[in-house]
């Protein structure tokens, strides 16, 4: 079986925003409001940061299920793990995923400051400094000819983008707009040139665009 | 976990036929045209039978994907193992499902004719006469924590839920009328007082019908 590169549920406003501007320790998504984002994946049995019981089985929750289906290493940029531009300042900090992180696999971070890998549960984070289709060679050897996710954030995955990389990708559109920060495309339809594109409304309130080769 | 009992990926038509009248071993499907309720599923990358690369990710393929996800265990009536009624006239035709059937898991076969259990692949067959509780439960324990599949045909998911015993359907509803057979329901709809239920029109025509608790 081919190894897939795959964005899995990123979410992104009507403006196509993946976080807004001012992202702090407090705010991940800086200007933008987490919770318009994420009530859509939250809601779902599926979901992986799921503490409680329930949830929905809708259509949703068959997207949030896929989340770790058949992958064996995530890609994500440096701000998907931490906020800090520049040289690390504290490395006793282990980035926003807590000791359990809900990727299970190997997981790349892109950063210019490499720093040692640790590991949390099952996942062990490492720190690359290299171009994207290396990156990817050194995920897709880790990930046991499993796929790949692309985990974000926008400017992560516009990256692969450019570099024509990725093979399939689930991007949900909240109804909200961000105004300004990482911005993963003025329109889905941009793609349309390299991709199938479905769109599929749901209950829920997002759109759910489907691309692949 | 909650061990769950789910339906996956089962065709009926318009009027709610999971088969048509008159099966028989070249027509597994009796009248009715196998194409029209299966073109949907065989065109995805992830469709089990499927032998040549390609295929689509789009939203069908969500479903077909979804097919072996922590599933450990299959319940299916004794008409999608063969066509026969009544005793088993020759053991050594052993089903439809040829040297590498798709399950890869115990199926639990439901038949008033008991027959010894056999393999194939990572399938192994077993042969039960019993309630649908009594059943669940034997395939409960065989799928090692991990969900329980309610295979079909449409008189054995009948049964399961006339026994309350389905935890989340997924049926694709496709366009074509059969008129009589084995029959799911007359509607969708009259599942609403026991489910959530949400419906999804796909591209490729079939509608995706999803309930849960």
């Amino acid at each position: 079986m081919t190894q897939l590169l795959r964005v899995q549920n990123f979410t992104v406003s009507r403006d196509g925003y993946g976080a807004g501007e001012g992202q702090s320790l407090e705010r991940p998504f800086g200007t933008a409001d987490p919770a318009a984002f994420f009530t859509w994946a939250g809601a779902t049995a599926s979901w992986p940061n799921r503490t409680d019981p329930g949830g929905s089985r809708g259509l949703d929750d068959y997207f949030t299920r896929d989340f770790g289906n058949n992958i064996g290493a995530e890609i994500m940029g440096r701000n998907k793990f931490a906020p800090l531009r520049g040289p690390w300042l504290d490395e006793e900090w282990r980035g926003w995923w807590g000791d359990e992180p809900p990727f299970h696999t190997p997981v790349f971070v892109l950063t210019h400051h490499p720093r040692p890998s640790f590991s949390r549960g099952e996942t062990t984070f490492h720190f690359v400094d290299d171009e994207p289709a290396a990156v990817l060679e050194l995920a897709k050897a880790a990930a046991n000819g499993r796929d790949v996710r692309l985990g974000g954030g926008a400017q992560t995955v516009r990256e692969f983008l450019d570099a024509d990389l990725v093979d399939a990708m689930h991007v949900a559109v909240c109804d909200v707009e961000v105004g300004g920060g990482s911005r993963l495309w003025t329109s889905p339809d941009e793609l349309d040139d390299r991709f199938h594109h479905e769109a599929i409304p749901s209950p829920s309130g997002v759109t759910h665009h489907l691309f692949w080769r």
